[in-house]
């Protein structure tokens, strides 16, 4: 009952580019050739070998060579995709030319290669008329080489204004019988140059936050079956950043995000997973902090909010600077409404569980209860949250259960790391709920 | 000089929706009942017996029959329109098949409802061609039943990316012979079901706000000549969070919103409405805090400013973790720049009566002052806000009166509450202005 | 290697409406016979007589008359580009065909004008059928007068649903045979009629931002080869709003912005100019504020950040509500965190000839560095930060000198502005870098 997704993953954490050849390197392969050998968390969902912006001009031909030698010797035992991303311009036929080049040499068989690639990065394409072009290369590529035909998933980057309006059209193009254009796979942002394009300025020089290009690269992806994913993240010592990124990513459904080192690749792999322990928010006003848990008790130790007993059944509450004085019902209530809880893998696993149970046994929805006793400068406070569960929320749920058992099934390589992370119990339970 | 509306009501405030059949009560269909009596500003301006997710899937059959039953017995009383809900799924011919059947027994003239059913809502629609599969069952009921062509009107819940797309493609469908999509009435964002289908996760579970899809919907329904309505706002004793949501989505165009409880439709149908009484707004750096009036000033007594005289023209003003030295020139600015009015349907109905006396007089715009004394710290200041009004300004500000206008005329079980609240000067004033 | 632009100006900064008939003086033409002699940085880019919303309806017959006349006189040494906005709307054809009879004067060879006539402008356009009613006038009105086909540009007011839907057309439109699109040169947003057209609603009457429109609209322009121009803003009083809203206009790629007023013209020519010395930022929790130079160190002296020494290596940082005791590695890892350099144009020119002279000697990326001792409460912390440049940096840090060497091509009478601002130095450094 959703849009059919042609290809076997069906969520991508982690696009990772390493350079196809590094001039001034006694091989100049190593960059890939290590990138080859990542294992477990550090090894991405999907590595991209980059001849193209990663790669200077002057070593590219050198790069397709690299890229078949390397994914003839590592590709059986590399754990996940590989899409190798090759030269491409809508506005140049001779970039184009190249590209097609590029892909039909790394696709021959004979080269040993060809097995292991999955698909082929295009960047810099243009309005759906570029995409066809690429995509008819493909087909070219695939029955020169007597590969199956659509057997080569292509993944593109959005960076141009033309390219975001062609993901309108992806869904009604997709099914004409003359293309192949259900090889689609990734619809990969790239903020970089479609800044360029766009013309945009900071004063700084960093990048716009772009939110709509990535709804429409998000929506995209879901009317067309296909996995959106965000950009580079530059700032490569900013893993806040990268976190907060990430966040605002998945909240537009943008499950993926390109890492440009394996440590980016770890946190990347990482973030999109429920966590391990449940933690309670306070909203303090301009942000929401983190509770500590502290003897079962969720604590507030710093300057932002402090609060008093004045009396029998009063409080004086400052939060930033707002000041109430409430009863201890009012109080219970302002502190209910500035707490939200974020649960656990295993919390969502449980309410999934409980409600599947309370399904079998006819009922359509039922509360799920949530307690904690708050602690701010001394004063105790108990709070309790309700939420009505239905079909629709159970479903909606999932999502992060389904990308855990997304990952479970094409990722034996971080097995330990999982258990290390969720002890054997929960992830069993996770494999098993739902379906 | 606007697109042409085919329908009656200009402006929807409320959708509210009832389960049709909930097992385990000796009337299955009390809650529909009991919804059908509401009157004033309980009851909403659509209605709809949900015969989709609110009922369990088992009692949908019984649903219906409770929907015929209800309707034939309260529709002539109801006071807002009435569009029951049925099954529907862009994926399940199945699922289609049995709105249809639905949707089929409920307008059979027969059993008595069909009079009073304005139209039915379509549920997870997908892209434009499978609108019209819903569209050509409406039609081949309308034509099995004798009742008139596109006398039925279509309302769509958008929760998946296709028909967010498709709300790009309504204007140019809608006029094609081959199809009766004139029927289209409110267009309506179900964000629990995107969320979903958009693969969307927020750690806390709670939904994102979806901003580009709220703002896609408002200009598909400006375009197409529809009405945009925001999907259930979950926490039912949220109201303040209600308010703001309510606030943000008629920012976008989008008017109406969902309603779960009567409680919600009362918020949802007064909102939108003017406030009886102006009021000012003073910001504070992090929000806008409303000002209180005493004696005729406007007086702001809480913790974020502070100020102070502290020389001949010479005054210390602390804002947040701002401070300021002023002269009371600089002073007077300062304020100006921070405050704004909230004008009353009185304060708008004066200026829109002003600006139509200038015109008359041959002026094409004049400035409208409005001044006040603030008070902070005990130090009065004195602020006059100019704003010139020309022919777009008074068109700009006539919505609030248009949409006072559409509820005078279509609610007189309102009228009552409407002269409590305004007092019935204002009323009749407002019902003429603009005329 | 970017679309093709099929007019003279890469960027438009300023698009400035002055009345073209004023009732009640003795020269009705007074308003434009005086924007007509603006020079250097009160002069626009773009200038607008606007025979529309500016102009009384019972004056626009006088209007045209005084465009030809004063055009005729002023236009040989206007500095900027002129093009009189005509009447237009989308369901009126009265309205249309007035405009094309207002075209039809302004244009004709024996008045003098046309000569110095860039273009028009059509507001209230519709879909894109209605862009095509418009731009076949122009192609009557070219061939009626002799002029070449698409010799006059057309401009477009988008301000309506269906506009904004418009805009995703233009790419595949514009290259038809049977219309003369390539004639369109810029897309101006039009917020006031936009939010009547969207029957939005704010509190206090003020614009919503309508983040989306601008996003489509300058999207748009990307992938049509156009320039995309944000609408007036009213509060002609509030300068630094104005600034707010360009900074946020250029990071989505909208360069230009409605005046409404010489001194609005002043600040819209020179806001996307970058900086004559740059300037270090500090992040303080709900804002950046920027830092003061004094003898060489960057000082923050206010009251939302207070750092001490505390013991040998230890810091007590406060900002805003938040309180950090850090060592003094980490400290400066905070404040490099949260500082932030807005380069001069001196510099950008710098990092560019850096680039470029690094790529010529075979590198395709070098790391800039840039270092401060910033002091806060008289506590010395030495920060530097690292950025690295390849091609596609280069490239997009570009936008600004390529924006500064349009306006030094086009507009020889603000050359003496720029040097004063700059140094004749920088100037000729700017002129010639990335070329």
């Amino acid at each position: 009952m959703s849009v059919e997704r042609h290809y076997e993953r069906e969520f991508v954490r982690t696009f990772f580019t390493s350079p196809t050849a590094v001039d001034g390197e006694d091989d100049t392969a190593k960059m890939i050739r290590s990138a080859a050998q990542l294992r477990g968390m550090e090894a991405p969902d999907v590595w991209v070998p980059d001849n193209e912006d990663a790669t200077a001009p002057n070593m590219r031909a050198e790069g397709v060579q690299n890229i078949v030698e390397v994914v003839a010797e590592h590709g059986t035992d590399f754990p996940g995709e590989i899409h190798p991303r090759v030269v491409w311009h809508r506005e140049s036929p001779t970039t184009r030319y190249q590209g097609f080049q590029q892909m039909l040499e790394v696709a021959d068989p004979d080269n040993g290669a060809v097995e292991h690639i999955d698909g082929f990065v295009i960047p810099e394409v243009g309005d759906i008329d570029d995409w066809k072009k690429a995509d008819e290369f493909f087909t070219i590529i695939e029955n020169e080489h007597g590969l199956e035909e659509g057997s080569l998933s292509m993944s593109v980057i959005v960076e141009s204004g033309e390219a975001e309006l062609a993901l309108g059209d992806l869904r009604a193009e997709m099914g004409k019988p003359s293309n192949n254009l259900e090889r689609l796979f990734l619809l990969v942002d790239g903020e970089v140059d479609y800044t360029k394009d766009m013309r945009a300025m900071t004063p700084t020089g960093e990048l716009p936050p772009w939110a709509e290009l990535r709804h429409n690269t998000s929506r995209g992806a879901s009317a067309a079956g296909l996995i959106a994913v965000d950009g580079p993240y530059d700032d490569i010592r900013d893993v806040e950043g990268y976190h907060e990124r990430m966040a605002d990513n998945r909240a537009k459904g943008m499950t993926g995000i390109w890492s440009l080192t394996p440590g980016q690749v770890v946190e990347a792999n990482t973030a999109p997973l429920p966590p391990e322990t449940g933690r309670w928010l306070l909203d303090v006003g301009d942000r929401e902090v983190e509770l500590e848990e502290v003897n079962g008790q969720q604590v507030y130790d710093d300057d932002a909010v402090s609060l008093e007993q004045t009396a029998d059944d009063e409080y004086d509450l400052h939060i930033g600077n707002e000041e109430h004085r409430l009863s201890e019902d009012d109080l219970r209530e302002e502190l209910l409404d500035r707490t939200a809880y974020v649960p656990s893998l295993n919390d969502i696993v449980d309410s999934m569980e409980e409600f599947e149970a309370a399904k079998e046994a006819g009922k359509g929805a039922i509360a799920m209860t949530r307690a904690a006793t708050l602690v701010v400068d001394g004063v105790e406070v108990e709070v309790t949250k309700d939420r009505m569960w239905d079909e629709a929320t159970y479903q909606a749920a999932q999502t992060p259960v389904t990308l855990f058992q997304d990952v479970y099934d094409h990722r034996p390589d971080q097995h330990e790391a999982l258990e290390e992370m969720y002890g054997s119990d929960v992830v069993e339970r996770a494999t098993d709920v739902g379906n």
